[in-house]
């Protein structure tokens, strides 16, 4: 399927995110040929075990965040980006994000398990949340925690909601109605279990409204 | 149409709740008969305008719940149901909810406007909402204040989604399947805008399970 | 994922429910570990086949209900929460809240295979359904069940939809949405097979309002 | 728009129900002419209230059903098809049904307000239901009375969903998924607020079932 | 399990369709013994190859209705029931419908592969069409054949979606959908793949309004 | 608002389709303006009564399509483009297809009322539609038609749902659905009630498929 | 109802976003006397026809984005957020976000009508658009701008759907579901219609992300 | 399940395209026997893994397309049909509809990999797309593709949605509305990842339209 392929080789200065390998559908051979030929950052998402398997010996794979990196970029000297999540379950989503930003070199702070059901949780971190630029918050369910959080912070809070659910919520579009429909301003949102959009929207605020002044 | 209704007279014998009136088709006549004859406790619920300036020397309106009703029963000796809603906009179907308990001798608590997107609102009224044994929690858009207050009281909570919102929630479906995927146990939801449903519960819970013992 | 997760050990005092075990996405290292260290309740749900063998020597599994539970609380001296199911299908689900219910203590009495298609098997118990002061009602396919017991008692009424159906039926939301539609008053429904959650909404009311006197 | 209209002149001696005409979008010129030319039935549905009164001097019109009906076909001496609500607000369709089948010559017995929330009523009218050869019975919100009827009787069911309803349940789909997902067998389900095509159903059979012997 | 089921025993009395086995969730001891015990008509639906492979010994299974049948009904001499499909794939659905009805004593005549993308083939059919009391018609995709049928004939017919189907179509809610908005009067609509249900619907037109004259 | 309008000057040399005038939203006075200003050919649709009247006197203006042409382009000397409806409610939008397919110079022949419940009627036809090189196919309800019409023709046929309907087919999904799922192959949908999107479809076949010869 | 209403006095001072008036279900008298009293910054959204009247001499009213302001705050020195439409019909949309940022004190610059049907208006606007640190994108219909916008420019793009469509993306839910699809990262999505929430999202990111360096 | 299956000979002579076969629910025996038998054109879909290695030595099998063909029809001297895929994931559903007009006999010309999020690769090839007299183009996600095309040329352009997506887009849904509601005309739609119908479509097409002058 190879000669198909268009690369979009300068899509990093055009909009100042890299080309990434989405893992889906990607051979082994094919995986392993990119992380072996050339320089510099290679990044793949989406993972399966047989591809992270095969990955190993060439790059850093994450198995939580199902992602394989060589080359990171250099760390920015930045405030770090916070990366939330509601419960447990959405770890591996806000994994995703956390990969994604340290890969292209943004530092960031991780809070897991702080959900709407024990406020004290979240309360408890308010501080350190008023004092990252910007909020990456994933939850599945009914996905109350953005509206929460952005009532309590002045940052843009990016709402990433996850297929994180039982019955009605299973699969994360009652998640992305919730977000969607906030009452809180400060929200915009992407698609559900979309931890690499959500890095890749913090990243060009960080890159381009950072800059603009 | 008369004729053809057949009223369900032991109703609150079995069922502890009397028959009410529910105002959608009635006609004037039909509803100014049902004020005028007979004795005792008379509701209807989802009243027109029209409706409302008819039934206004017969009963005492509420313009705010969309209710009419004629010799409430005593008010019960017990501790508050209390109603609590999101935002201004959720009024409306609160008010249903308290004029049904009103009329049915049930003591009621009001706290509007509490919603997430202000916190501090909700905590400044905590103490009180601990006191209340049920609670009845009315909110649109993305629905999130019931699985917030679960989270804090041990009374059971009734869940109301109402119509308010726009875009993807205008109408209340997301405020549904908000409230059916909350995270926080100890929730049962009602359909949308059904203040009188979710009385009708809190009423069933008080007297059967309040002497249960 | 250990150092992620944030304990809410005062839930219990908060909200009158512990903190509760959700089975789906846990090892069993982890599982084991809860089960054998520290002292009174663990109670799990939504255990794996897996799962379940690996408690089966620390703790009491029910396959029906896939739950398991070490030192469950006493049995209060209560009468019984009524747990009813339209057809056998339906009988894991309400397991689970027969289960819960258990665990913390407070007494059931179950009622299954009751459905709208053969009423007399409904109207031989009706007088015992009578004597309790909360019902649970697990019902699939048109879910019509909690309409019908709704409008033959005067307890609260908690439907459980669940996700026993076949064409449009399956996966359950034809009987939640025919349960939030009821034309009976008093019955408040949870998410789809959640009898956990029915138990916990039971068990708010036990407490808070039958204490409320 | 006259000229475009192709008449299926045979559709009666094809199919067993003559021409009906269809009221929306119909001028009062084009139905004047269509009920004061020819000779024999005429039989109109779902007609405004002008249109009504452009009718009231040529036809018998029947406002509960929306109908007119000129020269209707000779009673057949039948036994009646049952027709059946389960709320006042479902009776204009159930009255559709009965006026096309008196129209074309059909006896109807008509059951008014007997829904699931009060099941004495039903119990009340079982002998009646079970004389009835076919039964239509029509009901909105929850849509639960057809699986209960059936359960209790040998006829044929044809389910009439109605628009009866109120947030979920509006417009009428949550009554027919419902009765599409009936645990009763011998229930087959027509459109909302179709009482015309559910009489067209109840002909077939009188015709060509009843004949077959 | 066993001990939870209430047997409904009076049910073929009550409604002229005796109590049928659905196969799903039975365990193969059950059914074996359901097979074995007793006398009689004994009959299985939805059956996996494993519960057919156990029956084998004790009953005719049919592999391609996934039925299996004890003691079939007499015939009875009534003319056929006609069993109709679109397309090959729609065969399972109408196999079990001409199954049910042959287990109960009613003859059948089936026509398959007869859809609307080559309309000839339908009218080479057609005087046999005619002949048939009841039309039984399964479809998926469009689920046009209903509406084209019924109007060539003037029996009765009860319309199948089946879940054959892709992109859009697949799962039959498009086909379900289609049939119950049909154009053609004199249509009812069973749930998605529903053979059994079209089946038991016939029997009770066949019983009942052909005893009716 | 008129300067924040950036017209597209070439589509016509681009696309072969020129600017066409949408209606709603559009002043009197622009629409005015727009049919006095310039020359050429200028073409309106989706016109509400008060802009046709105000265009009446400026433009060929058709009612039945709600359109107004001004200097239509000369007939070609092509066969016609068919245009075909299921019933009379789906005339208008037929009309808006064949106004459009006038304007712009390409002859039409239209064929009204043939829908699946009478064949005859589509029989009576055949050989005329068989001459058509391009067939338009407009149905609501359960969109039948295009399905039985693409497997009679060797035509490419442009299926056009229409929002005529009633119940579940209310708006044209059902009809949209049904003609996406069509098991005739060479059929191809455009959006509900798009007379003018499969007049282009059309007219770019016309214009670039016949001239590649 | 005033008296019901908890003031969020503190929420700029928490969240960089004042209290703002959301115009539906306001009175005239309560909107006049918000504009009336106090000092300092005063800014409604959503205004009915009714309400722009009123507040036409207390407040600048712009009819286009159906806002009023009062006391806007002094225009920062930033490099504007773009402001882009699709087509003339998603002004009204853009011009709220437009006049929510300039009213708060943020310069913006508009660019209308610059669809994916004409690329070359979008490509004759490029150079200026890349010179904004945030663009908001408003499309209706298919959506599709966003995805052609973000794949050129480095900035981040809050992507905006429409309720404008017709069919069956009528409403914007079509819309909403492709941006949140988009194949081109660092696009978020706000509700349909949300210029205000879009606004809100672009000013959180200005201000933070802006001074975070 | 072979004498059920009503061979429709003349499909070809009648729509121009020969009878093919879909391969799902088709036995290797049946498959087999098919492409042994007889003489001439034989063309399978969707086949299988095992399908494909069972017809691996009778006929020509393409495993992206998954389809097998024996004595494909000769290459007309026509111009080719352009087949266009936004991405990789789109090209089985592309060489669908290349593997069907190549063994009907009609010339073809790719271009993968030319989505929206890199506009510059479709203006590398568009000078070439305008030479197609129709094309085929194949988008999943947000499916803007078509959109963006049928801007920039004069031909006939059928959109086929692929289930390639993630979250809200998964499974095709997203790109089919998204088609349907494209804002370029000259758009038509076929079902989700139907390649094959895309096809017959444009042959359709090619045969009629090309002849028609």
């Amino acid at each position: 399927m190879n000669p198909d392929i268009r690369w979009d080789h300068d899509r990093e200065s055009r909009t100042g995110i890299p080309e990434v390998v989405f893992g889906p559908g990607k051979t082994i051979e094919h995986l392993t040929k990119l992380f072996t030929e050339g320089e510099g950052l290679r990044f793949a998402t989406r993972l399966s075990l047989e591809q992270m398997d095969a990955l190993d010996k060439l790059a850093t794979v994450d198995r939580v965040s199902r992602t394989a990196v060589r080359a990171s970029k250099a760390l920015r000297d930045l405030p770090p980006v916070g990366v939330i999540t509601a419960g447990t379950g959405d770890i591996p989503v806000a994994s995703e994000a956390r990969a994604t930003l340290a890969a292209l070199g943004y530092p960031t702070k991780t809070y897991f398990d702080v959900g709407v059901a024990g406020l004290h949780r979240l309360q408890a971190i308010l501080p350190e949340l008023k004092a990252c630029p910007v909020l990456i918050v994933c939850a599945g369910m009914e996905g109350a925690l953005p509206s929460v959080v952005a009532g309590l912070v002045d940052s843009p809070l990016i709402a990433v909601p996850t297929s994180v659910g039982a019955g009605v919520s299973e699969g994360g579009r009652v998640a992305l109605m919730s977000m969607i429909s906030s009452c809180s301003p400060g929200i915009a949102v992407v698609n559900i279990d979309n931890g690499f959009g959500a890095a890749c929207m913090a990243i060009k605020m960080m890159n381009r409204v950072g800059m603009s002044k």
